[in-house]
């Protein structure tokens, strides 16, 4: 397999193409933003931490049922990935009030909800990322009422998978936010990456966040909440 | 009918208790406000004809079959109301892109929507009435799944019966704000008001705009606006 050009590069990775159709090429980088893209910093071994989080999660999903568009680790901060058209959607489910929820719903960060909640973000960094609705997908024809159930379905089987998954390290889940992409036959695969850049994660003892608020909010060392998140999962930092 | 004490002084009304059992007494006030109250002004007039403009349309809708809190007009602007539980919830539905929708979905203000967009946002002043979901409903309690459906399908009848009797008077209905009561049976009841201040509403013809976005964006002297509606839609400005 070789690496062919650069197709696409996005504020945590580049994307390149290969020598087999259908199959790319996934380059972590190093850099952290948040606030969409206001804070910005590069660190060193974020992109190999992330890259190996996101294998072994999504190794975890795939034995648990979960198709999505990864193939391969093939580096320390490289994996393969399957060729996928992105839906413009980001997929939030949420276990524990924080974040933008806590604001905008005026409830105390920490709250456990009763039962999982799921949002629709409008993946357009323009916009800031906003919040919409069923009708709103429908009016902009980011996917079918059937494809919103799906997401939605999705969303809360990996959801499930990964409060397990976590807990039996002593991590509590509280919201993650997943992307989805369609192949060649239409079928929507999990896609994107699931790392403690786009999961909330508290260990259960100390309620220390191990995830990208300890960058937001300047809470530490980033890499090495990261670091513990990849140790606990049994991961090595190479 | 004698009025009794203050109930309840909102942005734009003030509710009185009267002698009768579930019945209350509105006074429509002369305050415009906008941006969640950050813009104010006193506009003499304004309280008229809100009132007179919400008991035409609410006695059309009654006639139309969509039952509201609504008992009759008493004077230039007060009104008999039935008391109502408010679900703390403004039910928007819209026609044609305008103010927040652009904004959020980076749409062009007039865009024609090709089917209606049904929003919720939560009643909150302190957040600002923040858009929310069916999942933000559940969560927050504010009202079950099936009343929800009945929400979104007595706003788009609402919609449809307003949106030919604007048109027959040469006027375009944009947008709404609709909030409605639960009685003491449960039953559900449209509610609040129905005006200038609540919809958006444009010329056919000449596109002016004949609603609060005069005061919102000041284009110009709000109550000729009003009086321009009301006078369409055949009520006398006393």
């Amino acid at each position: 397999m070789e690496k062919g050009q650069l197709l696409y590069e996005g504020k945590a990775k580049r994307l390149y193409a290969t020598d087999e159709q259908g199959i790319l090429w996934v380059e972590y980088k190093d850099s952290a933003t948040a606030f969409n893209g206001e804070k910005k910093a590069e660190i060193a071994g974020k992109g190999m931490l992330n890259n190996k989080i996101t294998s072994l999660l999504f190794e975890k999903l795939q034995t648990a049922g979960i198709a999505s568009h990864f193939v391969k680790q093939l580096s320390d901060h490289e994996q393969l990935v399957r060729q996928v058209s992105i839906i413009p959607i980001e997929v939030v489910a949420r276990n524990v009030v924080a974040g933008s929820m806590a604001k905008r719903l005026g409830l105390e960060e920490g709250t456990v909800l009763k039962q999982p909640v799921v949002e629709f973000y409008y993946k357009d960094d323009a916009l800031g990322d906003p919040l919409i609705t069923e009708d709103h997908i429908q009016l902009l024809g980011l996917a079918t009422p059937q494809e919103v159930l799906e997401l939605r379905e999705k969303a809360l089987k990996v959801n499930e998978v990964l409060i397990q998954f976590f807990k039996e390290v002593g991590v509590q889940l509280i919201d993650f936010k997943i992307e989805f992409g369609r192949d060649d036959n239409g079928a929507i695969l999990l896609a994107d990456e699931i790392s403690p850049d786009t999961c909330r994660l508290w260990d259960m003892e100390t309620k220390q966040k191990l995830d990208k608020d300890v960058f937001r909010r300047d809470l530490g060392n980033l890499t090495d909440a990261y670091e513990l998140i990849l140790s606990k999962l049994g991961g090595q930092h190479s």
